[in-house]
């Protein structure tokens, strides 16, 4: 008989061979093999569960025998007396190696699961928080070799995790001789440890902790906040929640905020109190939902644009309204949360912000790299985060550029006539027919037509309120291809165009969508002060876009990817017959839905993606819009329906629009020369 | 011509040849030669001021025309026009090497002057505090290379001063865009570097900062606490200052505020927040009297016992109040000032507590031996700290060895029955005539003796209120040497004495050293129950230091070393008439003063001091009196006056002490046996 044996894993496949007697953990740790463990190997948090197979394996040329581990343990048998092992179950830590064997490793004792799901693709991604609960066996004190409990603690997690150069604060270091005691100089320890200084306590507790420990990935937009609740141990989501960001009341846009700030001394303080007040509702809420206590949150991942990532930190956004542009700081933040007032979520937990690309291309554009990955990326896509700013990314794996536009916030259903959130009742899908000119649309919170039966009943409760971001661009797009539009932009008369829907509105016209007057609703039309705010929102957009490709010295994209939560609801079609994207083959514009709230998620799970994000935010290149002339000119060009800067063969290949011209009045003919940002 | 030129600077005597058109200021720093800059070079700060010297040197062989330096240039002329230069100076940033020349470094040019003197020996010390104000020039932003304004500081601080990975807080980013735009990209930062974690921004101001930075060396004693005032560019003292440890109403020793954390839920957070408060009024006071606003103070160093330190920290002491005595962290703290809620300080002050020994053996033995240096001693020293415990340490450059004895208070005048703390009215010398009997005395307050002219004048003010702590020392040795006491500390009748100044009370006697009655005074005697807590507590100290003597296997000491405020006022005959103290050459025992508090000093001017002693902490052998059986043998050994475990030739070369024995009644016999550790 050997003295060693052969060990398969599956589903992984690997193999080795062990010395008799070797744990299955410790050789599934020597050969890589992704076996969880919480308590280092001690039959305490099973998380090293394994199936062993018994009998003949053809496909692994090895025939198991039923003595091929250890006998089954009083360490296991305590287990399963007190919660139960499943059928066939062993632990990891407690089963030897006695003979060749084939091992499973059950789903749920693999950390290293896929935890990011995407619509398009799914990303297989390590685990590796921050913030980890570490189980530990601490030395009792002796008088004869004096030391204190924290360095006893501290060499226990050296020897028994390799962790190195623990810290703790005051408060800390108070409750940890209790803490020792009531655990028998055993104690879990959740430690905080990422590339930015030494590892700290977070917690503590007596013996082996049960709980989980969570973390919250927050996109702080402008106009909204989401977050994002994961477990920390496998990144699964509980809870999703999100609420407006109450700086709306200081001003819409980032620009008018920054105004406040700096027409108001101290205004920057208000709106930096209002977002944190904000921010501890939203912790609150999203626990509540999920039934756990907040301050069992014990990190927070930020992303945002340069203004909310200032006002987060207390910091004026003054200069972030005026070349240059320069950012207080641009690189990533690691903060204890309390620096930030967040004193929903446990009193010692952290806080990581994702670094900022240039003074208008923010934490949440670098989140939008870390989810899309432009610099991995074969083909060269062109990525667009759509919000009241949008961030333009644009590059493959040899070079990465980025902007960023002042779209305003037009495409959000904001400055539009009719215009409101996505909220039930909101106008999301639009259709006209191009001969009768007639429209048909569909309304958020119901699946019908507004032109098949039973839509009046579904849509009772809610009404039809308004028309949100992706159904002006749909409607906008729609009068354009039914011939209500032409290309300048210009909505024609009941003359032109041949229906009583175009309605005369002091110079100009409006085509009516919905009237819903009789039913004591509103009166939802399009307006030519709306297909203004479009064209000036959409060319900001192709613009950025455009002086990308130029300074890529490119004249088309591969691939298109739409981000932002307002990105996952635009029809590709629509939104290049609109010509806010250069023109691209339709199967290659694609949704990421809010890319920036998953950079975040990502960032949340892994400190290894910190690191790499912070790397790669210094390899983007970064153009900024305000100061390049070309810039202006493409912006300029683009305000035809679609822009007249490229021709659009593949857009050409589905959509003929009709050669029309309104343009007899001559009004309308500025629109497209107002510009903010914001 | 050579194209370079011998430079030699005095008084080092350092020389080195250099390129014609060298500054002396890097001629300097290339030579190792002590001349301050704090501008970095560039004619701001004034602090690189050399005078050189033409003519002839004959001692260093070398001549030295009148062009050997550049002339005059316009940031000296400017310099001298707006602040002024003294004769013959010129900046050493500025003047070029053009020829052989010798170079003055006045001593206010030179950083690393001699700070810490102490009566016996003088130390040099090279200042390098953690806290430390740099000049740097920044670069402004550009919008094509965007980067934060903190990211260009940081890189300043790179190139200019090789200070690598600068960290800041939100509220210090919040504050230095203003900052560098009003400084006009020109800043003066005060950044925290010390051994533990990276360079933090302290505080930082526009332009050049004339403002100078302060720390406090804090001696945090169970009775009373020290504070010196350092200016922390040259280690100057501005001012010392104390104030008693409110925590006295909790219990007047150690072990009293451990019981009263015991019995009183919540007992040790009314003991923190007492000295945190008493910590805020003496930096307010200590900064009032020195004339400076106490937020100019950036840092503090802090040393004191165990029980005192968790207090501090806001760590429940209970542990250290049985054994094992175990700590709840041992090695030193480098801390945000606001973790201790050191309000009245700077809002970002870091705080440096020294590193503990063991349970009883703290920070404040770490920093003697830091002060006192019996790791360096050639010969084998005695060091004791004498206060509420003594600390003491025994070694040589070979190994060093310390342990902490439950003096008790007596030695601070506590427990005594005419007892007071040193102040204005304590008679603190004490002298009796051997054939008299008769004693004279000296108040603090007063330089004469009782029995000189004008005594009574000079008290007038003070009156004569009680005895101190050396009072009671030199009383009882004296009463000893007069043949009033025999060596079992049992005081003799009137009859065996021959004084009516023996009078009975109850069954044992008092000796009367003062009857101030008549004038409405106390009456200041030394009674039995006095003596016996002399007794008690110099048992205690004979006993720690006798057994470290065996645990190194020796039976004599070359030098004894007094530290503690009130070891400077022990006179070293009566101490080892007592028995107090081994027996040694009297001029071998010297007083170092406060060393505990120079330890502090030491601590607060240099971060190589604080790893030096973090270091040496490892290396000093604790030996635990508690639980040794042998301290208890030395304990009841060492009760006698002198003690009888050991000969004292070098004592009975200059006293006899009477061979009487009073014990008739047997009272008081078993005076020596009860013991308190606090």
């Amino acid at each position: 008989m050997s003295d060693d044996a052969l060990v398969i894993f599956t589903p992984s496949g690997k193999r080795g061979r062990f010395a008799l007697g070797t744990p299955v953990l410790t050789a599934a740790r020597q050969l890589g093999v992704d076996l969880d463990s919480v308590c280092g190997g001690r039959g305490i948090c099973s998380k090293c569960q394994i199936t062993p197979g018994y009998g003949e394996f053809a496909k692994h040329g090895v025939t198991v025998a039923e003595n091929a581990l250890s006998e089954w343990n009083e360490v296991e048998a305590r287990y399963d007396r007190i919660r139960g092992l499943k059928e066939g179950r062993r632990l990891g830590c407690q089963a030897k190696v006695m003979g060749d064997v084939v091992i499973d490793v059950p789903p749920e004792s693999q950390v290293h699961r896929q935890v990011i799901r995407k619509s398009a693709t799914q990303r297989d991604m390590v685990m590796d928080p921050a913030t980890h609960a570490y189980y530990v066996e601490v030395a009792e004190p002796d008088m004869h070799e004096p030391s204190g409990d924290f360095q006893r603690l501290a060499e226990a997690l050296r020897d028994q995790w390799q962790i190195d150069g623990l810290t703790a604060e005051p408060a800390i270091l108070a409750r940890l001789q209790p803490i020792l005691r009531k655990g028998e100089w055993k104690v879990t320890v959740a430690l905080h440890r990422d590339h930015h200084g030494q590892p700290r306590i977070i917690d503590l507790w007596p013996g082996f902790y049960e709980g989980r420990l969570y973390g919250l990935a927050i996109d702080l937009g402008s106009t909204t906040i989401a977050a994002h609740l994961c477990d920390l141990r496998n990144g699964n989501v509980l809870a999703s929640s999100g609420l407006m960001n109450p700086q709306i009341r200081f001003g819409e846009d980032l620009m008018s905020r920054v105004s406040y700030a700096m027409m108001n001394p101290g205004g920057d303080k208000e709106m930096t109190a209002a977002v944190r007040t904000a921010l501890n509702s939203l912790a609150q809420s999203i626990a509540s939902e999920a039934g756990i206590d907040p301050t069992q949150i014990v990190e927070t991942v930020f992303v945002c644009n340069p203004v909310m990532h200032h006002l987060l930190l207390g910091i004026d956004p003054v200069e972030l309204g005026q070349a240059p542009f320069a950012l207080a700081t641009s690189e990533s933040l690691s903060l204890p949360a309390r620096d930030l007032d967040l004193s929903a979520i446990h009193p010692n937990a952290r806080i990581y912000i994702l670094p900022c690309i240039a003074g208008h291309v923010g934490a949440d554009c670098a989140a939008v790299a870390l989810s899309e990955e432009p610099n991995k990326s074969e083909d060269m896509v062109l990525i667009v985060d759509v919000g009241t700013n949008a961030e333009i990314l644009l590059g493959n794996k040899d070079r990465v550029l980025a902007c960023s536009s002042p779209t305003g916030p037009a495409f959000e259903g904001a400055q539009i006539s009719a215009g409101q959130r996505a909220a039930p009742g909101a106008i999301e899908r639009v259709e006209i027919d191009p001969a009768t000119k007639e429209p048909r649309f569909k309304v958020i919170g119901s699946d019908l037509w507004s032109t098949e039966d039973g839509f009046a009943a579904a849509t009772a409760q809610t009404g039809i309120t308004g028309i949100c971001g992706s159904g002006i661009i749909e409607a906008v797009a729609e009068m354009r291809m039914a011939g209500l539009l032409d290309a300048g932009g210009l909505i024609g008369s009941a003359e032109q165009t041949g229906t009583a829907r175009s309605v005369p509105t002091g110079r100009t016209h409006a085509y009516v969508l919905h009237d819903g007057s009789a039913e004591g609703g509103p009166l939802i039309s399009v307006t030519q002060g709306d297909i203004r705010a479009i064209q000036l929102a959409k060319s900001a957009l192709y613009a950025g876009a455009r002086l990308l490709m130029d300074e890529l010295g490119i004249e088309k994209v591969d691939r298109v990817v739409l981000a932002g939560a307002f990105g996952a609801h635009i029809s590709p079609k629509h939104a290049m017959v609109l010509g806010m994207i250069p023109d691209c083959p339709l199967d290659k514009v694609t949704s990421a839905g809010n890319a920036a709230g998953t950079g975040a998620r990502i960032a949340l799970c892994s400190i290894a993606a910190r690191a790499a994000i912070e790397e790669e935010v210094f390899r983007i290149h970064k153009v900024e819009t305000a100061i390049e002339p070309r810039f202006q000119e493409h912006f300029v060009a683009a305000n035809a329906i679609p822009h007249a800067t490229a021709p659009f063969p593949e857009l050409s290949a589905i959509v003929t629009l009709p050669d029309v011209s309104f343009n007899t009045s001559g009004s309308g003919g500025d629109g497209g020369r107002r510009r903010r940002r914001g």
